[in-house]
């Protein structure tokens, strides 16, 4: 892939973790944030830490997204919606969007071992919703724990994929095939993105029962 | 574990085949059935594949409830409400059920990569509201198909658990390590059967876009 990648968001974990993922991997990254300057710190940090000549940069969620026909979106679902609406007008026709958002009640003050229904299935159903026409939505990356991404080590997880096109279901599992250890196993359609969600409320569960950091799953018998 | 296990349900091949890895395990296994001639048959059936002297038998389902105080419940979500309102003078007061339904749509005639939205959240926690008082629910055993669990090769699939009772939960854990290969997951809660009912749904997806049979699901990092 020579596209650029841009990882849109807040400020979490995953978002930045993913980015030093991908730009291990040799990707050109592109991280979105809310404020420009923090964007460009996430980037000097990862660069620093790989090195100062790797193509990682940081920019305004708006402008990132305009910048990339590959965006993944990494936000706390209760942020979801707005930045949606907010990265409307920045979209192309064409553009794959990998939502990785779940549904966690912690959203709204609730327990993140449980999910929130969604009117339309899932956050991604959510976001499949208010993009434009012509943003074609892959869900992916719910299930990898920011804890595993850290690190360099093998992520001993799958990537499970949902969507509604071929294309975007493609890139979605490039992308998962760039993170070692980890498989992208085709989820079928997007409105199976409600499973895939609330697996990650589960693994939480498991996390708190068992006193760990970043379970996954494995898909097994393919 | 010296008490029988009786598995109650209709005429699934998921009922006789964890019949047969539990009386290869040396259990004591009572099949249930609606109809007590063919609850005998599939105990014979199991018998003369591994033994004629083995503690298998077979009973119409409410018999089989009554002669164990360790159930497990296998059954299309279509028949589970009738048959545990058949079963409530059945039950006694401590009995261990172990619920393995899942609501896939198909029991209305819709597909099976989809389940039904169950009011009290899952299957499972309907068959606890639908038990006499003191018999003691966990929900396990959905995610291991039945295609692998014919044979006699090690299980490539976890059992997660979940229940509101630490009794329960051993339970299923102790049969679930009966099963070579299986692993006992604590899952948490009861309510949290409804995220391990619905990952049942997406192995069936997963199997109809990989033309597999059987995919399963191992959790990591543990």
């Amino acid at each position: 892939m020579s596209r650029a990648v841009a990882i849109l968001g807040g400020s979490g974990a995953q978002r930045k973790r993913l980015a030093l993922r991908w730009t291990r991997a040799g990707e050109k990254v592109i991280i979105g944030s809310r404020d420009r300057q923090r964007a460009q710190d996430a980037a000097r940090n990862i660069a620093a830490r790989l090195g100062p000549s790797l193509p990682i940069s940081g920019m305004e969620n708006s402008a990132a997204c305009a910048a990339s026909d590959l965006c993944v979106l990494t936000v706390p679902f209760a942020s979801q919606a707005d930045l949606l609406k907010q990265l409307k007008p920045a979209f192309r026709k064409g553009t794959v969007l990998i939502d990785a958002t779940v549904p966690l009640a912690s959203s709204v003050g609730g327990r993140s071992s449980r999910v929130l229904g969604v009117w339309q299935g899932s956050a991604a159903q959510q976001t499949a919703e208010l993009v434009p026409k012509g943003v074609l939505v892959a869900a992916a990356f719910h299930n990898i724990s920011s804890d595993v991404l850290g690190g360099d080590a093998s992520v001993d997880c799958d990537a499970i994929i949902c969507s509604d096109d071929d294309n975007a279901r493609q890139a979605a599992a490039e992308l998962a095939l760039k993170i070692p250890g980890v498989r992208a196993i085709d989820g079928g359609k997007l409105e199976n993105a409600r499973i895939v969600e609330q697996i990650t409320a589960l693994l939480i569960s498991i996390n708190l029962r068992y006193k760990t950091h970043g379970v996954g799953i494995r898909i097994t018998g393919i």
